[in-house]
């Protein structure tokens, strides 16, 4: 079977390159991949002097120019030609790599992908994709930050894509979508989320309905249809929660010695659900809808984190989610101009 | 000085009528207020049989019909003209109360005071302001669902309205105002969000300028604007959050002896944080903009909950705050007239 090759965008995120080379290394070793890091050289190389790297397959590819986390997406974009990330994009377009991993700035890695890989056939938006640890196990919330202003088919193609996520990537058989509203019932919501809550109904899409803010962690849907805007703002509330739930505990715990001990003692159950509920695991969020494979991690990722983003990536190239896409939306297409939508068949409406 | 009369919506509430009784008894045992509570006669008399009601004032005034937690709002309003809400917001336009406490259906309140009370002169949308416990104390939000749909004037007016909230009721000197938005620069958002961002810029507000989501609970500005849609949302979200943690936590200990002696030892330190997080506190979110005191329980409030939303009501009276915000928004209209809105004197950017 043929090697995938997978870019890393070794100048992107809040501890890169450290990290990031980190990460990288974890993963050539741990898997069958040729990784080729992209950035500055000298600064990669003295990052990998430090490690080993047994067996795995790691080269740098030079870039001279890095792009902020805080720098405006688009003008980034267009000045930076040498960026690490427009490199890693540029091998993405030749076909020297199979995939992109950044940690960078997520608006510019949206930016560049858009702009010069271009969409998938019929795909009006791409939308950034998110696996999410919930009670039962992943759900997948799309879009959580690439589309701010989604109109009710953008929504509808994002149901699409991330049904056949589900499908390819967690070998889910009939996913369940749910769109993301302030009611359960049909009437709620904007006019785009009415429009959408429509498209969804009478589609053969398995749509359970809206579903609200309480059920976003516990997996009532396996994929979440939602607005950017809205996705965006409740994962970062989700990330100050667990923050501040942290700290306060902590102030708490430095005034009593009882309860220190308390906390050493239920360390391993509060490890467990940590493990559980830690988004480091499902590896990074994927820009859907672009012609090819951009999988965009968080700023702040561990060097785990960016090992198990460069995991996923090798396994949406293997699983050609975005062949299965294509197909998909060409067949609705097809299905569409021949006659209507069909009507649904009202599948598990819970 | 004179006897605040409040009408509590009896039936209104998960647990009503019992809860909303028990909560009714205690505030009127606990504060010098005249308390009505609205609803089935006999229902409500059942529950307060139950109870001891010490030198406080509380009375049972009839209204047959109940709404719903699950009704359409703008029916149920429409149709049941004699449900413990509207029966309880009659009493208010009559001047027969001066506030109205409901833990019922939102958007019914939010219709009921709408459509029988009015707008305060110069508003053009109500919104729901909510009291978030956070790490530097209370903050405020506005709106949290009664607008999803705003345009800038209405998020500018919701910015003027927890500016004067956040003065009377929590004596903050200068309140800090923040836009709820997926990114710090002024550029990011929808169109609605940088004209809001323009509008609060040029204000003499003290503006901060955006917040993410990551900020909803460090406290780092008094006060949060936000899209009814976005707000409503986050706080759903919120509320899921702990009780997924709350459940994994205890999943978990029920397989761990020790760590069950160390929850134990916790206990203290973690009662703390709950009561520092606790938004039953705060008694209530409010609806502001309509003419008249509503304020808006959550509809799993506690018998404690109802009781400080009943304090909070009586406190809202007393520090008139309507009368400083048709004040405000009236002085403003004539400076506008006179001139266009003053510059920015760019105070305290942080």
């Amino acid at each position: 079977m043929k090697v995938h090759r997978i870019a890393v965008d070794g100048m992107g995120g809040d501890y890169a390159p450290a990290v990031v080379v980190d990460g990288a290394v974890q993963a050539a070793n741990d898997f069958d991949l040729e990784i080729i890091l992209v950035g500055q050289e000298q600064a990669l190389k003295r990052e990998l002097s430090r490690h080993k790297v047994i067996g795995g397959r790691l080269s740098i590819h030079h870039a001279s120019q890095v792009i902020d986390m805080g720098e405006s997406p688009v003008v980034a974009v267009k000045k930076k030609k040498d960026s690490s990330l427009a490199v890693a994009v540029d091998l993405l377009k030749d076909k020297q790599v199979d995939a992109v991993v950044s940690a960078g700035n997520t608006g510019a890695a949206v930016a560049a992908s858009t702009l010069n890989l271009g969409l998938l056939p019929g795909i009006k938006r791409p939308g950034i994709l998110i696996s999410l640890p919930t009670l039962r196990g992943i759900s997948l919330a799309m879009d959580v930050g690439a589309n701010i202003d989604p109109t009710p088919e953008h929504l509808f193609q994002y149901a699409l894509m991330a049904d056949i996520y589900s499908r390819t990537i967690y070998k889910k058989r009939h996913p369940t979508i749910g769109l993301l509203n302030i009611g359960e019932e049909e009437s709620k919501g904007t006019d785009v989320m009415k429009e959408t809550y429509k498209l969804l109904r009478e589609s053969t899409i398995n749509f359970i309905g809206n579903i609200e803010g309480r059920d976003f962690f516990t997996g009532k849907c396996d994929c979440i249809v939602c607005d950017g805007f809205v996705g965006n703002v409740v994962l970062k509330v989700t990330e100050g929660i667990i923050e501040n739930l942290t700290g306060l505990i902590q102030k708490e715990l430095s005034k009593n010695y009882l309860a220190q001990i308390g906390a050493w003692l239920m360390k391993p159950a509060l490890m467990s659900v940590r493990r559980e509920t830690n988004y480091e695991e499902a590896g990074g969020a994927q820009l859907l809808g672009i012609n090819g494979v951009v999988i965009i991690s968080h700023g702040a990722s561990s060097s785990w984190a960016i090992r198990n983003a460069i995991k996923k990536a090798a396994h949406v190239i293997e699983s050609d989610v975005n062949g299965y896409i294509v197909n998909e939306v060409t067949q609705r297409e097809k299905n569409r101009q021949a006659n209507p939508l069909p009507k649904s068949e009202d599948v598990t409406k819970k």
